[in-house]
């Protein structure tokens, strides 16, 4: 582990730092917030997980969320989008796939599976890391994202409802599996056999299994890949169909980027400090 | 006047626009964040003057500004730093002289003084334009910056004490004739008659005309130019010689960045709404 940078922000720290990653097969950066509490305690913890085309940088520059978190007291740990670096062909061809575009799942196919591990990685080898360097209580951990990052902070608690104590998320694909972005990412990662695919897929996944607690979801009404691409009606059919409580809130005249976020991040962290506390 | 772009934050629209100026004799680009309570009334407005290498964007997206102007009923200008794509010979080379470092003035030098006049382009055309097509109330004006932009605030200010309501700086060159920066950039500009370069010295500015209220000064302590380029004490001295009323605040651990800025513009906004009241 090694430390990139660390500044002083609401009396608290941000922090960027890189290491190893055995899961991804390459060096990985992520970002972390440490508000002013954790030099006392050891804080709960929110994963935030950015969309396509981002990095660990995105959230912690645009996003606002550190005056909310350090009042709070709870530590944003902010992963990379994708590995980084590793020379795989045409990983750099499109920003919907391949660098900054790893869609938070492991992948099965020649060459990505070697280094597309970002499940394993955001589920399991992050998470073990950031218990043992940081001041954090790895028992009170929640999860939150944007877009692709959103599709990947639902997906995770479903799987793992054991882990998260909340999850919410801001304008998520939520049914890869019908939509442009996630059928190029799942049969370029996963392969052909869509039987694969469903177990990266919201929609799919909470007719398996429920997540304990309502889920929050924020989407803009003028958000450019609303219709193509994101779709909530497709979980909110879903969610209702498996008694799943849901609060999914159409904000006007909002869009797909980070100002829509500064909006409403507030909010959110005082959803997930509920279930923190 | 072309609008480049248009994002909805906070209830209120953060807009990016490009048009001729007069003043620079090319294109420019400023941001302007305009709060909710703009669609019913005229409302007050705040000019920010980012510092060296910023453009008009790096204020919009790293501050965190908009959530409290938005409470408080404030539109804020965020202009660019230098003129742009004039193609002058070296305009480019370093990062604190030619683009992205136009120091607030008029320049005398050639090829300088052709382009490089944001002095009049940030006191005279801009709230011009701005006043013309945007409702806000042309009588109620403040100003603030960062670093350069806090240099540019403050002479600004103190040159035009009828025209601000209110001044306050984050880590601003107090005394550009007495730091490299400032001296580098007044002896490109300006030329080497050093009676020229005292008109843009906020230290000495304020012994010849102080300012009609408190300035306001944040500045980290762990600053990395805070010594050899800042050198805050300067100015406060010259406020106690002149009888200027000064808050000069040292902020224990903060250093030169956005991050500093995020901390503590929700205080600089409330400060100046008191006197756009």
């Amino acid at each position: 582990m090694e430390k990139i940078s660390a500044n002083r922000i609401f009396y608290g720290s941000q922090e960027v730092w890189t290491h190893a990653s055995a899961a991804c097969a390459c060096d990985m950066t992520f970002g972390i917030f440490l508000p002013p509490q954790a030099a006392d305690t050891k804080v709960p913890v929110l994963y935030w997980l950015s969309g396509l085309t981002c990095t660990h940088e995105n959230f912690v520059t645009k996003a606002g969320a550190q005056r909310v978190a350090a009042e709070l007291g709870i530590a944003i740990v902010m992963p990379d989008t994708s590995p980084r670096g590793v020379d795989l062909p045409g990983e750099d061809d499109s920003y919907d796939f391949g660098s900054g575009a790893g869609f938070y799942l492991n992948a099965t196919q020649s060459p990505w599976a070697q280094h597309y591990r970002m499940y394993d990685y955001v589920v399991d080898e992050l998470p073990a890391l950031v218990n043992e360097h940081f001041p954090v209580d790895g028992g009170r951990v929640s999860i939150s994202g944007h877009s692709m990052g959103g599709h990947g902070a639902l997906t995770i608690a479903l799987k793992n409802p054991q882990r998260y104590r909340s999850v919410s998320a801001f304008s998520p694909i939520v049914a890869p599996t019908r939509c442009p972005w996630g059928q190029k990412a799942f049969a370029g990662y996963l392969g052909d056999d869509k039987s694969a695919w469903q177990q990266y897929d919201a929609t799919e996944l909470v007719q398996q299994q429920t997540f304990p607690g309502e889920i929050l979801i924020d989407q803009g009404s003028q958000d450019e890949f609303l219709r193509e691409q994101l779709k909530p009606e497709l979980f909110q059919r879903a969610c209702r169909d498996a008694g799943q409580p849901l609060q999914l809130r159409m904000q006007d005249g909002y869009d797909h980027s980070y100002y829509f976020i500064a909006t409403f991040i507030e909010e959110h962290l005082r959803f997930h400090a509920q279930a923190l506390r």
